[in-house]
């Protein structure tokens, strides 16, 4: 298959794509940019509505780039070759991989999230660097999470950043981006408990039954939990500290806490 | 007491300051930058030595930085305050806490490094973004580790990024910079056993003893392992991966293994 090829940096869709390094741009025309071979591929596999894509073959890492591409445009996706020079410029990435595609954000509501009174669930409130979220994405899909509800925004969960330390869990956990009332009636009335983790307990997040349906819950990375959701927590359990700082890593305490519960269930698919 | 004020952009010690931005100045003068209340606290703590530190008092969350900075004076530091705009033009941090320092880099290597049979070591080799460095530091910390053994330089240590994300626990845990072979070495004198994570095993990591002296060796972040460690690794292991993606975040991946073997060990300090 043959594709256009765009040399100048004056084309409309690289001035496109350097706006779109913008957040306020990608708000406001409800695009992100995707970047790398597993990224597309995953976006692809869950239904993400893709516009364009572009590529830069000197940047491809493997051999599976072309047969991807080949699927993309038989979708009627418009996809264009850049010169490497372009593909580096509009890249988020210090190694780029050669893929970029640029497509449709979702609206993400809890109509739409999965009910499982026995289901595994992640409750972030505003946690704030990307990299973080994107490494819960990816920890939530590594144990099969039912799904992980957003509360009172923090990060963008379309910047790239988040996209790319996701390894594309993005697309494939199921996600609702809401307030915290919002989550709290919809745990509530689906019987799943809450568990915070809390200095302030001697139960151990080994020590509690995970086994029922259960909701993680984790806050900012700076502030931590609000009260809301500490006070009305059903779990409290602490992850021991024995050396001399005082708290993890949310992303990793998300991992630990996830991790046990599925350990509890015999890590059973 | 009564400090200096700084309020040029032209004053000699600023300049410094925006050179020791550049890695290769760090390098060249063996100097870092450190930032924060929690950070600088724990520096002094440890025994780093530093050269001299700066404070901006518009720019403090607390009330505790005014004691840190006498108590920092009263070692011998020169301390100087500066003009708020001058704070934000040398600091790292999208919301500085008004407190900086410069201090000495320290060498590690494994002649510092504490012996202990049963202790619980973490090999990383070459990770490479500061903020999974720092992360695993921070985790190491928290688990008690008995060192951290850096083989094959990835990151530069003292990347304030390393120093922030691990929120002081760079200076807390013991270090050691060195290659693979030395440290390879180092672990069979002592009979320190190596634990690879891997998909091609049907052990999981809640499957093996981990009381025995063990070190959990992790790799970079896009590579992972070399052969050389996950040929020679004493035991192989899996985290079972439930959901559609193949693999962890290094940071989550090493924070699991870490707290797998404090379980074991009844969490004790």
């Amino acid at each position: 298959m043959k594709f256009e090829v765009i040399t100048s940096a004056q084309n409309d869709a690289v001035k496109h794509l350097v706006k779109l390094r913008d957040r306020r741009h990608r708000e406001r025309e409800q695009l992100t940019i995707l970047e790398g071979y597993r990224e597309l591929t995953r976006a692809v596999e869950y239904g993400m509505e893709m516009v364009e894509c572009f590529f830069s073959p000197r940047h491809f890492l493997g051999s599976n780039e072309y047969p991807l591409l080949e699927r993309l445009a038989a979708k009627g996706i418009r996809v264009r070759e850049v010169a490497p020079h372009l593909l580096e410029k509009v890249t988020y990435r210090d190694r780029p991989e050669g893929l970029l595609a640029v497509a449709r954000m979702k609206r993400h509501t809890l109509e739409d999230m999965p009910v499982d009174p026995k289901g595994l669930y992640l409750v972030a409130e505003t946690v704030e660097k990307p990299g973080n979220l994107g490494s819960m994405l990816r920890s939530a899909d590594a144990v099969n999470a039912t799904g992980v509800i957003l509360c009172e925004k923090g990060t963008d969960i379309y910047n790239p950043n988040v996209i790319r330390a996701s390894t594309g869990a993005l697309f494939s956990v199921p996600l609702a981006e809401t307030d915290n009332a919002s989550a709290m009636a919809w745990l509530k009335k689906h019987n799943i408990k809450t568990l915070a983790a809390t200095p302030h307990t001697d139960y151990k997040y080994t020590d509690v039954d995970l086994t029922c349906g259960v909701a993680m819950v984790v806050g900012a990375e700076q502030t931590g939990l609000t009260d809301f959701w500490m006070d009305g927590a059903d779990l409290k359990v602490v992850i021991p500290m024995l050396g001399k700082i005082d708290s993890l890593n949310v992303a990793t305490a998300t991992t630990l806490l996830l991790y046990e519960a599925v350990r509890q269930r015999g890590f059973k698919k």
